[in-house]
């Protein structure tokens, strides 16, 4: 790890770069290192889901939160009406208010916070205030772990016109549901945790880990300043982190909690065709010139077939492949095919009936993505226009073991190879986006991951299911990397939250027993051994 | 004729649908038809080029138009100084003022003007007037054939902050060259046919021919009103025409004069691929559905190969063969390749060092085009979206003796059965434009173009080259098709005049001049016997 770390502390200073598979790590290798040793199934564990068995003091702490729903509310309202768009210069007061708000509930739990300050940014050509990220500290006892936890504390664009049913920014409640713009994401999540820590000072009972929250402002408008301030932060505020937890994810279905413990990673392609230094209208020229546009076609139909296999050789050589442990892993978890599609909308699946193929083509298989074609006519209506210049783009999502600088090298070979064999004068040039991001799987039988599923079976009586996910989260990659410890996604809220669209709400239910969840989880990490960490 | 015509005007009022090619008409005709008696060359025609032949009176009207000059460079400011830009809503006062201006300047010149209301029009949810069009007649005499004369008083758009060295719509002289929007399409050359009529009546000339103009001020917006017009004044206003002159395009090179007897026409399909009800997040979909930019990019690589020829069995059926006469007529044009491929700033031509070749492949074969994708991501930077809907845009430009409705038929059971081999389980159509706009050949060897070469050599010293041009002029086939009489295309400006971009301008010498070779084409054709016409 301290090998690895200096290497990325050494080079420019990109997430992308010191972002990484830990490969020792993941639970999955190849055939070839199957010792037996490594794979477990969930049935091995002595989980327990009969509530009655659930310890007096979390029962007391249950009955607290329960009994706070209102309070809750309330604060999500308050939360919630705070406009903390990143993304809109004009809402940085917001942002800022939202840093202020956040920061003295914190000191009411007892937390020592500092507001790091993190300078001007240009938008639009306006310089507007970057809001501080807050480091926060409650307990500095060396005998017991440290949780650190993750959140943001900006929101997505919204405006009731987008076609919410009520005003974004004030907290509904209808029908068991909470809406309004960060509700889910990721406000909620934050006030869950927040919420869990002060049911155990309420209740007198002697929290058993130390706790560390790290809240940006700014996820929505690329985390700026963030991986600085983690990195020069690695032998301070980070030094003694043995966990750390993220809620910014979502549970894979509607009724079924989930713990999740991997991501994909992704490279994202530009692929050039040039035919000549201005646009053209094709009566003067069509038929005279060489077009670019053609070409491009022609190369992005080299990559795929029609069933979506990638066709680019080597692609899938570093895939790890899929153990039978595995397998039983993905057989538990609850997904409804038929939910799934009409919830996408989409016509037709790849793997139609297939439940296990199609969570292994979201999590744990590469896809490729045509995203579209930038200087070509994309508008509506009928224009004649010969495009001089024209950029394809599509992206490759990577799983344990792909790495992006092999990618790289594979696809723009291929491309290269192609481009010969197509024989076109015009001008050709590929080449990925940033350095690319890594895939993340964890070991799911971690420790961790155990507590995490005790946990929910406290909250929830059963055991949540244990997924992936196909996006990419790229300050997980960040703080796995700096801290060198195991990170857990623990999401709140449900697979229909909505929280990127309009009419984002969280359910009553996520965010009440949520907050029994972390309140449990707390306790659970308490009881782990520092040296499986 | 006349058959045609009560057919078109019987459906709907479209003039894609009324607009044909007149395949009795066209010179060029199947290898089979050829009779030896419709192929000539150009060196048949006793064309007088010595300008020392020339008859006094034009020696008179060109000395008159010599010593005129700064009175036409101030006309030719005054109506560029008006910002008659149709597709502004806020212009349309200037539209207005600029059909006053030139019907007053019609009625200085003995014409009889008709300002025709056209109503009021929707734009930007703002109800804006239509300007009127202007129908004007000098002379009824029964005895004299009637040439009727199209032009267009509105100009494109045009801002200084565009790129212009100069204000667009202030007419600035700079190295023999008048710079200004309007200054070359089409305001100088409507003007050149005024100051042509002019100078007869000024040097006590008689005109030997009854002239009749349409101006509309839309033809930047589709000529609103035109068609309607036009077809209801087939029995009126059109109804004695004898021929018809448009100079609203340009030499095919700098300095060698031209007339133009064909258009290509244009077929414009949209193709549609559409996978689902919403755009998806490639992180969370990606690898589990069935994407539909990979099903068009497929389906758009099947149009063409690698060198352009179109791959659509039957597309080139109805294409005229090139005959030996045709081919005498391309090897005598001026045109230089290495301009052309400079000009248009391309990598590539398909036919290199081929004049013949490329002009043909311009000109007088189809082509196709890809123009773009709707739906996709066609802007700047990287987003990871799997588009749920995508349409493809291509063009195909059509030559005698395709048929729109023919071409259309082609295209699309190719496009289905091409979807049929592609077996995906996404929703596909495709469908044309509109109605398609047919190909336009006249007889190059017709006597109106005999007149025009020889207006031409008295004007220029010189006989002009027998060009086409790649693009389309709606309004010309509807003048053909109602008047069922010969239309010619007489250019005044030069290939780089930049009609539709920045820095428009025309050449003093093509102003001057091209006034001269209208007033001598007055001239031949009041020579002309109506029986030829």
């Amino acid at each position: 790890m301290s090998e690895r770390n200096s290497k990325a502390k050494s080079g420019s200073v990109n997430p992308g770069s010191i972002a990484q598979v830990l490969d020792d790590d993941i639970p999955f290798k190849k055939d070839s290192d199957k010792d037996g040793q490594l794979f477990q199934t969930l049935e091995d564990e002595a989980i327990i889901t009969d509530t009655a068995e659930r310890p007096d003091f979390l029962n007391k702490i249950f009955g607290f939160i329960d009994e706070n729903r209102t309070t809750y509310i309330e604060t999500l309202r308050e939360a919630v009406g705070i406009r903390s768009i990143s993304t809109w210069p004009d809402a940085r007061n917001e942002c800022l208010r939202m840093v202020q708000w956040t920061a003295s509930k914190l000191e009411e739990l007892g937390f020592e916070t500092e507001l790091r300050k993190m300078g001007d940014q240009d938008m639009d050509g306006k310089s507007v205030p970057i809001p501080p990220i807050i480091l926060a500290t409650r307990g500095n006892d060396q005998y017991k772990k440290t949780l650190l936890i993750y959140g943001h504390l900006d929101v997505q664009p919204a405006r009731q016109s987008d076609g919410w049913y009520t005003e974004p920014f004030c907290l509904t409640e209808d029908d068991g549901k909470l809406y309004g713009r960060g509700a889910s994401d990721d406000k909620g999540p934050v006030l869950g945790w927040f919420h869990a820590i002060e049911a155990y000072i309420k209740c007198s009972i002697r929290i058993p880990i130390n706790i560390k929250f790290v809240l940006e402002t700014m996820l929505e408008s690329g985390s700026e300043g963030l991986d600085d301030l983690m990195m020069n932060q690695k032998n301070q505020f980070l030094a003694d982190v043995d966990l750390v937890a993220i809620s910014d994810n979502y549970w894979l279905s509607r009724n079924q909690p989930c713990i999740t413990y991997g991501l994909r990673g992704l490279c994202y392609f530009f692929v050039e065709v040039e035919c000549g230094t201005k646009d053209l209208h094709s009566g003067v020229f069509g038929g005279a010139v060489r077009e670019a546009l053609p070409d491009l076609i022609w190369l992005l139909d080299q990559l795929m077939d029609v069933d979506g296999n990638i066709l680019i050789p080597g692609i899938m050589d570093n895939v790890c492949p899929v153990l039978p442990e595995e397998e039983a892993l993905y057989d538990g978890i609850e997904f409804d095919l038929e939910e799934f599609k009409a919830d996408s909308g989409v016509k037709a699946l790849r793997h139609p009936d297939d439940k296990r193929a199609t969570l292994m083509a979201r999590w744990r298989f590469p896809c490729l993505t045509i995203h579209g074609i930038q200087g070509a006519f994309g508008e509506p209506g009928a224009k004649t226009v010969i495009p001089r210049k024209v950029i394809g783009k599509f992206s490759i999502r990577l799983v344990p073991n792909q790495r992006p600088e092999r990618i790289d090298k594979l696809v723009r070979d291929y491309l290269a190879q192609k481009w010969e064999e197509r024989g076109s004068p015009n001008r050709f040039q590929s080449y990925m986006a940033d350095d690319g991001l890594k895939p993340w799987c964890a070991n799911p039988f971690h420790p961790s991951y155990k507590a995490a599923r005790q946990a929910t079976a406290w909250a929830y009586g059963r055991i949540p299911d244990m997924t992936r996910e196909g996006g990419t989260l790229e300050r997980l990659l960040l703080l796995q990397e700096i801290t060198g410890k195991n990170v857990l996604l623990i999401p709140m809220g449900s697979c229909d939250d909505a929280a990127h669209t309009k009419n984002e709400k969280i359910n009553m239910e996520n965010y009440i027993t949520g907050t029994k969840l972390f309140s449990a989880f707390i306790h659970e990490v308490g009881k782990l051994e520092r040296a499986e960490l």
